[in-house]
């Protein structure tokens, strides 16, 4: 039987770890378009982004040609305390949908910070560390970045300023303690620490925050201190190239059995963990060595690549970051408040908006109730608690492996299990209760946050 | 390098997992005592205890002589979901200590329940389904058992109603919300369902609950419904013998680098983790195959082996229980309130309690502090947040080593690492806060405690 074959859990050994990230820009014959300069509309330079950025990663942002660049001795052996990380073949799961389909699912949830965002915030502190900053400062949401950046800067010794978002600030103490653990300082967004935080606290009294208004708060906290840059958790093309690590793993994992995945599927927020699961498989695809289907998955309250535009927007809602061609639905658009868990951002890596907008990526969009029901089904079949982020993409896998069940092809499907949901049972609670809601914003909604991107 | 030839996590091949448990038992010259019938003081028979177990885990329960028991192919592709779990080498944490011992830990969090708990919970499951059993009640305390008995029978279709402690219950909403995603129902004890639950509320008003008085009511709600049995987390030799699968790993994953621990450290609440790991190792030690030192860690708040009586004594509050020959505390023991995390049973496996009293294993109290100053200090370096109970074992561990790095001897320390602490930020913030402080019992509670067990 196959089943003898083919184990529950694929893991590489540590010598089977990739030594070098893939950089899809490489490959892709119209590069993602440059940030802008606002204020002059043209392409920023690396001395113009150094004083957001470090100056390696700076250099990673502005790199489209090198297909491969090394990663450090020291990521490498960070990334030996939680990685490779196992590529799960999901008998349990096909089992109990009675489908032919063979489905796998790379699960980066087992680390503390509970999702793959360790994997781009250790190689962003180990340059911080590297240029001889004293730290670093972000925002986080739903907190998955937030506590990957704390682990990361605890492990390098830096200082670690988060802003985060006032409602997840309120709503979500335990993710709180664990950055206070690991020694990160927590402030809730929209404060009265910088200008733009007492400007828009003003401006919208009794805020909740937003992902955009705590990036604003962040990137003026580390251009208005000595020592201190900015870093991001995702949309960034630098937070891709890290998150390859992703796609390498799995693909190598694959490739030892000689499998061949006919759809890999991610949810989308910013695109750091879809992109970097699809990034070595786009890759064939765009050097014709290979065909695959890749599915990204959002959520149907924050629909950018479905129902956004593709134009150059800001970054974030305080309008202090650069401007990046992606799909938008306008630096000021939030989520409804019922929206719980993260993919809440407002933009689209550059990469991917590209990628989709050639067609070489489909995308689709999910309610929130049938995301908890599929994420509870696939958490009593498979063992995991998955973050709703991760539930998005179950629940398409399990949409598609349902389609087989019903033609009888035998599909293999891949999907990325970004992370856990313990920080999320808010979320399940109302869901058991029967008070999860939905909400789709109306075309008018969108239009009017869009209204307010530069038109370039 | 010896770091080249060692990976930072040795991973059993799933072909390499054990399949049979190993009965410690069998090779212990004098074998724990059995377990008697309070109202008559005579052991207890298998029919006796198959109105409140499943009759093939009474069987375990009783056999005290095969040395091996096959493990059923159900439960080792359940395995296959979690197992084998990773021996780390704590290559970071020597670092930072600067201490020559070579530090190991078997991890047992990379699990949705957070903890071991699930290698036992499984198979009593398992087999509560193999006898065509509607369901099973049992008791938990801090949560990690509830939850993994929880996902266990929602995995084979069995009903499982979970009596909380009330404390916890209201101070662990999550911990309720996850088992309630695996379809569990969780009521908080005591509670107004059961005779004893009556009885204890009644006798003391306003209670906020204990693990006995839980368990009181769990036997009740088994052995008053048809087509349900009590299951229990801990404690049992049954127990300590499924949980014999992570010192069967581990052990396994020594050997296949040809290391040989000098000492293997576990917290122990009620032995389940710390019989587990050392099983094996003990089975050595017995034979006179090896010789190896071994160390039950236990909170200064609840210590049954260093301060408390071998003597029989009830497993429970309201005394609806067998009684137990086992290092006690006193069945009406409760630690203090400011105790966190779980570890908080009155007394200790039957097994270890044997070992223990015949100079086979060390035993060691550490206050609630200095264990949380472990856990932060474990996390920030080694990149996992632990739970409370497994930090016990980390302080002892690290303690040791400390003694490595003053003497300059290399030991090899093993421990393990149960579970993680997602669940237990409020104690974290406590400790971060200051606010977190440690109790001792005095002598006279311990003795007006045990007062009420019965001197047999």
């Amino acid at each position: 039987m196959e089943k003898e074959k083919i184990p529950y859990k694929i893991y590489l050994e540590e010598s089977e770890m990739p030594t070098a990230w893939y950089n899809v820009r490489a490959d892709m014959k119209k590069k993602p378009a440059p940030l802008l300069n606002p204020g002059t509309g043209k392409p920023l330079t690396a001395a113009e982004l150094s004083h957001v950025f470090c100056d390696e990663l700076v250099a990673q942002e502005l790199n489209d040609t090198d297909r491969y660049i090394p990663i450090p001795q020291e990521i490498r052996d960070f990334y030996k305390m939680y990685r490779p990380s196992p590529l799960v073949r999901a008998y349990c799961l096909e089992q109990k949908m009675g489908t032919p389909a063979k489905i796998y699912y790379k699960f980066e949830g087992n680390n503390t910070s509970g999702s793959h965002k360790l994997n781009s915030a250790i190689a962003q502190a180990y340059y911080a560390k590297k240029q001889g900053l004293v730290g670093v400062t972000t925002e986080t949401g739903a907190g998955q970045w937030g506590t990957a950046l704390s682990m990361a800067c605890s492990y390098f010794g830096l200082d670690c300023k988060v802003y985060m978002v006032k409602v997840s600030y309120e709503q979500k103490p335990f993710r709180r303690e664990v950055m206070r653990t690991y020694g990160a300082s927590v402030t809730p967004s929209p404060s009265m620490e910088t200008e733009v935080g007492r400007r828009i606290n003003k401006e919208f009294p009794g805020t909740n925050g937003s992902l955009g208004c705590a990036i604003s708060e962040a990137v003026e906290a580390a251009t208005t201190r000595e020592g201190y840059r900015y870093v991001l958790g995702s949309v960034l093309s630098q937070v891709l190239l890290h998150q390859s690590v992703i796609g390498l793993e799995t693909k190598a994992a694959l490739d030892k059995y000689g499998i061949k995945p006919d759809v890999i599927i991610g949810c989308a927020g910013g695109g750091s963990n879809l992109g970097g699961l699809i990034s070595p498989f786009m890759g064939e695809k765009l050097r014709g060595e290979a065909d695959y289907r890749f599915v990204a998955v959002e959520p149907a309250s924050c629909p950018s690549l479905t129902r956004g535009r593709y134009v150059y927007d800001f970054c974030d809602t305080g309008k202090v970051c650069p401007l990046a061609k992606m799909y938008t639905l306008g630096s000021g658009f939030m989520p409804s408040p019922n929206h719980a868990g993260g993919l809440r951002y407002h933009g689209m890596s550059s990469i991917l908006s590209e990628l989709y907008d050639e067609g070489l990526m489909e995308a689709v969009s999910v309610g929130q109730t049938d995301v908890f029901a599929a994420a509870e089904y696939f958490a009593r079949v498979e063992g995991i608690l998955p973050a709703p982020e991760s539930a998005h993409a179950i629940k398409v896998a399990m949409d598609e492996a349902e389609k087989c069940r019903l033609t009888g092809e035998e599909k293999t499907i891949v999907f990325g299990l970004t992370g856990t949901g313990y920080f999320d049972m808010v979320a399940y609670q109302k869901f058991h209760d029967g008070q999860m809601t939905d909400y789709v914003p109306t075309d008018e909604e969108i239009a009017k946050s869009l209204a307010s991107a530069p038109q370039i």
